[in-house]
């Protein structure tokens, strides 16, 4: 009941994990995949990213049952147009962006007449590109797929069966509610990121040698998802535009709240905040969805 | 011409680290330790965070020729009075805290007469007590000492040389540039990330369920340092307010301005800004602060 052929669209460090996790866990699937830049291609067919790198889209889809879109959100639309004509009409078409309400959109609108279900498995590092990719990136990690209304429940079902195959868990909710979740648990904590990065790089009373060498006192665990691909965050920001906007909203009032708490010296506001937030901590590595040890293990520190 | 005897006066994750480095790098060395709370004494003791642990902190400190109060910014005085009157005249007074100019105040107001050099090892786990210090934690981590004026030049080399012999690199620096350098790469990181950890907690229409479950999605590495010890940070952001203050308003221009190039689309914007910050990471990667496996290695995820 999974899928014969799967065409992967982009072979950056979601389509190369992609690929390499079917290979890994899938091996009766076939796969094919195209990136639109020729490096790309050229590495991705070195590491065997997919069984087949195509030097067009067209040819990577010709066979496929079921297309996955691993390109930033805002070039969704233009790889969708490259397969309109040529896409096999029972195959299905799914992807891997951030935000799901404007990329079902554009995936609907680009290819009338196929089944679309979007899919976001929230897993990745810093890095991109075709050498970032790995078989076990969305192990034991969340994968939401969102189905817009009258999906077909059996494709619904195999795309489900094919997310658990390669590791992941998955969750089945709306595109609405997923851009409001994700607003909060991956796009303001980037935004967040990048602001300060950005705030500690422009300060003229203080080095940026400096700033490296005292970043161990927290400012480094920023600067990593700072790292992360700038295409696609600014894409993740405009598709996911009022929710992204809304959490902001709520973030720079508490900011502010606290911000007032250390001008007027109160303490005890400060001391109740800081424990609450303790709890969360611990929760994420109840669920698995962090590393206990001190530091994630970074440095090795304990030996 | 290390120190012969050095109190330890507070035996939570630095100071029992400091304990357990100084038996490792400085066997010549005695060290005995005290901390207000009986259960972490006891815990200290039977982990040998000091060769004694004392009930006291007259005691503690009745053969040293160094003291280092490694308790929270807001409980310096207070320690620090306790042993007014007993410590040895030619004990050099240390500590470990994350601010210093008002740090160095109330230790030499507490101890007149005495030679106060403050200092602060910029590194630390987001663990707290008794069991939380290992004897690796200061190795190529920098140590910022702060000497106020007029300091004796063999007190300070002696104390630049302990911090070396425990593993790590120091820089001299005044303490008011210290408090600046250390509010962008550390107070106002942290000050963030309890922020959006609070605000993700409280949101209506996100459950804090789904909030764990998602983290992943970069949410989880702000929840790390918004773990920290609440006392310790309470006593920061008290103890450093007008450098606080100071970075958080520039952090909330930096913001604005992201937030409106999001609300008008300028994507321009927000792919420069987010290039730019990708530099420091490689930085920070180069000079041994951090950690380049994705994710910091953690859930070996690459093997």
């Amino acid at each position: 009941m999974t899928f014969r052929h799967v065409a992967i669209i982009g072979l950056g460090l979601l389509g190369g994990s992609i690929g390499l996790a079917i290979r890994q866990h899938l091996p009766g699937s076939a796969t094919s995949g195209y990136d639109r830049d020729p490096a790309t291609r050229r590495r991705a067919a070195e590491r065997g990213l997919a069984d087949r790198i195509c030097e067009t889209a067209a040819e990577a889809v010709s066979e496929a049952d079921l297309v996955i879109f691993c390109v930033p959100p805002g070039a969704m639309g233009e790889a969708a147009a490259e397969i309109a004509g040529v896409l096999p009409a029972e195959a299905l078409v799914s992807d891997v962006g951030s935000s799901k309400r404007m990329i079902a959109k554009v995936l609907s609108e680009a290819l009338p007449g196929h089944a679309v279900i979007p899919a976001h498995p929230v897993a990745g590092t810093e890095n991109s590109g075709p050498d970032a990719g790995f078989a076990s990136l969305f192990h034991n990690r969340w994968c939401i797929i969102t189905p817009p209304e009258q999906t077909n429940l059996v494709l619904l079902s195999r795309l489900v069966e094919f997310w658990e195959a390669l590791g992941a868990n998955v969750e089945i909710m709306d595109a609405e509610h997923h851009d409001l979740v994700l607003a909060v648990t991956s796009h303001l904590p980037h935004l967040i990121a990048y602001t300060i990065v950005g705030t500690a790089s422009d300060l003229e009373q203080v080095t940026r040698s400096e700033v490296i060498k005292y970043s161990a006192g927290g400012f480094r665990d920023f600067t990593r998802i700072a790292a992360s691909d700038p295409t696609m965050w600014r894409d993740v920001f405009l598709s996911n535009k009022d929710a992204v906007l809304e959490m902001l909203q709520r973030f720079t009032e508490d900011l502010t709240a606290l911000q007032r708490a250390i001008r007027v010296g109160d303490g005890q506001a400060l001391f109740d905040h800081f424990t609450r937030t303790r709890a969360i901590r611990r929760s994420i590595i109840e669920e698995g969805q962090d590393d206990a040890r001190p530091d994630f293990g970074r440095s090795d520190h304990q030996a």
